[in-house]
């Protein structure tokens, strides 16, 4: 491959000439513009990005952790902030943190470390002290589904109690008492905040339940499988299901279907999240809407807005869940 | 933030000795290792990804384009890669392609100009001629869904048209002759390919169709809807369906629902792919598996290998789809 040496050479300047040009520098004059171009084009010369991005301290790079890439919800979010890096000439770089402490450690470092321009942030695992010491180094990171009171206007999140709350009374709402949870087995805020929504929404109602009620797993379809199938074994007299998202919606579904029960007259369920999967499951999956493309293009523009220095809105940006209706939950007749 | 130089001061050594330490350099003393060490963290010093990747000439970094992220067929195959990355402690930078010709071309040009160790590209837009092109630049590019002849052992790919001959026929083995096919409408051989499955194995069986038995859409859920729609506008006496992917047969089988058709009993479905949302259709879709992950696997692992300079295997890579049966193809009886 052609060196910078090269280019000087057949473009008959200084190595620091062939510099100017590349980082477009004002000094650079048209006539070595020109012949820095064409020596560049001729040899098929690279200018490298880190050398690059060490003159100009930019890398036209927004950096995204989210947990999992390949799940259709943290999909959603990387598209979203792709769409308004791109609309700012900046591509973007991901990585996974799984909600485990020490990958999204990894991965931030890693990400910080490449040197990307903004940071839009999934982070579950790590305390709210770590990620405030983060949010010091980096200006421009921007963290999404958290809340940290210290950040302000840093941070966007869903009201997760309040969606927890409204599917379970809109199941209480439809004549249904008996209401399992099936929850996620994953130790984050958003499992202890969605399922103190299911609680609070029954003793609102003056209905106690045992916790035999409530049942974990994996939050995809597999745990959503397992969970139900336990739900059935205790034989409690379940009329609703609350799920924790629409993937475990979708097994709790699978094996209700297995088990031959006429749905939704004899299982109400609502989910959580509004997947793609929702309407196309049967019956149509009645969910909360998470807001998850628009909160994430948000989260983006103010990222690349701090790094350029611009001056942002200071008020926490909390979003708040949405019933959608379809055709899962039915009234109780039992 | 700490420079290279506060910490050679703090540590009393020159700036090439901190660079050196860095740098892992077998020249750097164990005393210096130390010293620097110990200032490094005192002062919270974070050595430069960028400038350590020009001294190193290495980024470990994994670049993957694919055509959209938020697709979750494109999510499992960043999923693979990311895996396979991790496990040599590299990271991933993801690009976006669209399947158009500038998107892909710019999003490679700024994995190359990134200094990824490797890439794995996932394009349909370029010719054979560019693709062969960047290959012969970079030496750790590997193609995933893609042929070409002068790239033996870096081309992992799925012959689409054994997956739609193997679909077409299983219809006509279950006595379909009035077979329609919902084919996506983007200009890639892919799509060419399962056409002519779709074709020939109609011709195998001297059966002979018009061409207003196949309809066209977006290769997502909406434009199997769409496609579907026009399919059953035109009063054809189809009674099976080819679908290109997963996801156009979700939409079909929508649309078929909202028109009261009992299904499978009216119209059997065979989709594409074997995505998460083919077990939870109503009825559970049979369908062609794409062994994507297992694909996007072996190109991270080839990819991974060549830019370790390890010699590779130079046999073509063609992958073959299997039939999934589950329960939305039933025997014709109409």
């Amino acid at each position: 491959m052609a060196t910078i040496k090269d280019v000087a050479k057949e473009a008959g300047v200084s190595v620091a000439t062939v510099s100017r040009v590349i980082n477009k520098s004002p000094k650079a004059s048209s006539a070595s513009v020109e012949s820095v171009t064409k020596a560049m084009s001729k040899l098929g010369y690279r200018p490298n990005a880190n050398a690059r991005a060490l003159v100009s301290q930019s890398t036209n790079t927004v950096g995204v952790l989210v947990s999992d890439v390949s799940d259709p919800f943290f999909g959603t979010l990387v598209k979203a902030v792709d769409d308004v890096a791109h609309q700012h000439n900046k591509h973007i770089l991901v990585g996974n943190g799984y909600h485990n402490a020490d990958e999204e450690r990894n991965a931030i470092e890693l990400l910080i470390n490449s040197r990307c321009d903004a940071l839009v942030i999934h982070s579950k695992a790590l305390s709210d002290e770590e990620l405030i010491r983060y949010a010091e180094e980096v200006k421009a990171l921007v963290f999404i589904n958290r809340n940290i009171e210290a950040l302000p206007g840093r941070c966007i999140s869903l009201d997760n109690y309040k969606g927890a709350f409204l599917a379970t009374e809109h199941l209480i709402r439809n004549g249904h008492r008996n209401i399992a949870c099936i929850a996620s087995s994953h130790a984050i805020e958003d499992v202890e905040q969605r399922l103190a929504g299911y609680q609070d929404a029954l003793k609102a109602n003056n209905i106690e339940l045992s916790t035999s009620y409530v049942e974990y797993g994996e939050p995809d379809s597999d745990g959503g499988e397992r969970a139900m199938t336990n739900l059935l074994t205790k034989s409690l007299p379940i009329t609703g299901i609350v799920a924790y998202n629409d993937n475990m919606a979708a097994g709790a579904l699978s094996v209700l279907e297995e088990n031959q029960l006429e749905l939704p007259r004899q299982m109400s369920i609502i989910g959580f999240d509004d997947a793609l999967i929702a309407k196309y499951l049967h019956p149509r999956l009645t969910t909360i809407r998470y807001p998850i493309k628009m909160m994430a293009e948000k989260a983006a523009e103010i990222a690349i807005a701090l790094s350029k220095k611009a001056t942002i809105e200071t008020e926490p940006m909390v979003y708040s869940p949405t019933l959608v209706q379809r055709m899962s939950v039915e009234r109780n007749m039992l």
